[in-house]
């Protein structure tokens, strides 16, 4: 493992998206996004999916070229964007913006997203937003992967669908990105590439058992992953999976009924700003209430105090700024591969 | 048990709410959501709660006057009610009423109610939305209650804080009303009367061992109910529940930190149009598709196919429709105790 700089990363990774025919805006907002996702530790959803994106963009299948986005302007409030592929964090930055404007002004801002390349992390979005007490909300679906079953069901159907959200709070910052599934795509596809079991059995194979062994999802006819809740309660992280599904493709009008291919997401984001309801200070206060309960809750475990979402990210995010990013091996390797195949190649070796 | 007509239950519950002072709108509409909550099969959330309406009206902790609502109109698609505690089925309704009113015009609209006295069944308030092609949702909270501990705690801080949305779809309209815990408050406080055991191990004791008895979570110190998840992925449960805490008691001013008693809620409204997105044909395509792809997912137990969220309080919606409401034994009880302190009793002898 070796500590890089955030100046360094960036500097590689603009110079990549643009030799990749990028435009300068959307290589910045792209790079930014996946440093930012390794900042907060979430390395699988990183630079390491830089090089992806690299060689879709050569493909073109993913677009560089930020003039390529449309957007439908439905009200003061409300916005339509067709992302034309464009890289995601550049679409996903672009609908924060707008709805912050939004929510400024009106209470509420909200842009969906057809037609988007992948996103990336979604909580790497958040901290900005927060630190200006805004309320942003990210959730996305991939219309073209399917990889959670029904409640009840074997045949999967639709993907994990995260929500992200940040929450201002004078004592401690919430920064959350959870998946309506148990477990997300890429933690298992990495289990299955490092032949390690999972931790929990939240693999449904083909017949219908429920598995720890990765390689049951990657079966023909393929298996599933449980929905949030599991064999119990996986009806609640079936309904809430299909709330992201029509919030977010159905909205969009671009989905499952499309049958698309390749890197994709549907997207909608909304943002709310307190200060036109009860007020920043009012909200704080509550915020403030709630957060100082829950880290004082007993916990179960006296060597691990309970930790609001996003807390250790913050914690990491703040180390790695002084110390550099520490990148796990496979995100270096996978890095190395882009810079490889640029006009870079050479520039980390040694 | 025993059937009655809608048009029975609905004179008794008005007259009862009116003779305890509440104003002929509110009445109406309230007697009209616990009514639907039966009609959906969730008879813990109906006419069961008539009961404690009516005590709550007469001993003034709720209130029955509309023209108490006072509205703080922050832009043509956002508002924050003070419900005063007037009943809350009349403040959710009216509150889905001005949503779907912006909505229809700015595409979005929302409505936080701080002050709300208790709001029935969430799911009892979406099809007629769902009927006209818009996208309700509601989440609320209870600040006087804790029953859920935050993931890895013991000392429970805060609700099961569901979250209910609508969605329509020409296949098989979805009705969505789900916990952001394992269980809820009610169920546990049912079992906990009739002496059962529940289905699985939700309950956390006041020493952080998992439990099926629900005496575990009346114990002293409390215990508490797992967030959705469980012990193994509560932590999205738990960001889940903070979620609806910070869009409910923290936008809306009143909360935790007000430390307040007695029934009410905090609430939180949206409703979305989707005809001035992507329009209403493209979004009912995507929707069917997807319903569709979920009926037809090959179901784990053959002799139980995959239903969708709602489908089968539908179901059941239609049958009490044509044959009467059957009423389980403890509601009846609990309806006649209301009747008995009334004008009416002796109305439901014989």
């Amino acid at each position: 493992m070796k500590r890089y700089t955030t100046t360094w990363l960036n500097d590689t990774l603009v110079n990549l998206f643009m030799e990749a025919g990028a435009s300068q805006e959307v290589s910045e907002v792209t790079s930014n996004i996946l440093i930012e996702g390794d900042l907060l530790g979430h390395h699988t959803h990183g630079v390491k999916l830089a090089n992806g994106y690299f060689q879709d963009l050569k493909s073109g299948h993913a677009k560089g070229d930020h003039k390529l986005l449309t957007s439908k302007i439905i009200s003061p409030v409300a916005e339509l964007f067709d992302g034309n592929f464009i890289l995601g964090p550049y679409l996903v930055q672009k609908a924060l913006e707008n709805s912050a404007s939004s929510a400024r002004k009106h209470g509420i801002g909200i842009v969906t997203i057809k037609r988007s390349h992948h996103i990336a992390c979604l909580a790497a979005y958040l901290q900005s937003y927060v630190d200006q007490n805004l309320v942003p909300i990210i959730m996305t679906s991939d219309p073209a992967v399917k990889s959670v079953a029904p409640f009840g069901g074997i045949t999967p159907v639709y993907t994990p669908n995260p929500i992200a959200m940040g929450i201002p709070s004078r004592e401690q910052p919430i920064i959350m990105d959870v998946s309506m599934s148990t477990v997300t795509n890429g933690s298992v596809a990495k289990a299955n590439l490092q032949n390690e079991m999972l931790s929990h059995p939240v693999i449904l194979t083909n017949t219908g058992k429920t598995s720890v062994n990765p390689a049951d999802f990657f079966s023909d006819p393929q298996g599933s992953i449980l929905p949030l809740g599991g064999v119990e309660f996986g009806h609640k992280g079936f309904a809430m999976g299909l709330m992201v599904e029509a919030l977010t493709s159905a909205l969009g009008g671009f989905g499952r009924k499309d049958e698309p291919t390749g890197w994709g997401a549907s997207v909608t984001v909304l943002v709310i700003d307190p200060s036109l309801f009860s007020g920043t200070e009012s909200f704080l206060n509550e915020t403030d209430t709630l957060v100082k309960a829950c880290l004082e809750s007993r916990s179960i475990n006296p060597q691990s105090p309970v930790r609001m979402p996003g807390q250790s990210g913050l914690k990491c995010r703040r180390n790695y700024l002084e110390e550099g990013v520490l990148l796990p091996r496979d995100v270096v390797d996978e890095l190395k591969k882009a810079i490889d195949n640029s006009s870079l190649k050479g520039c980390m070796d040694g």
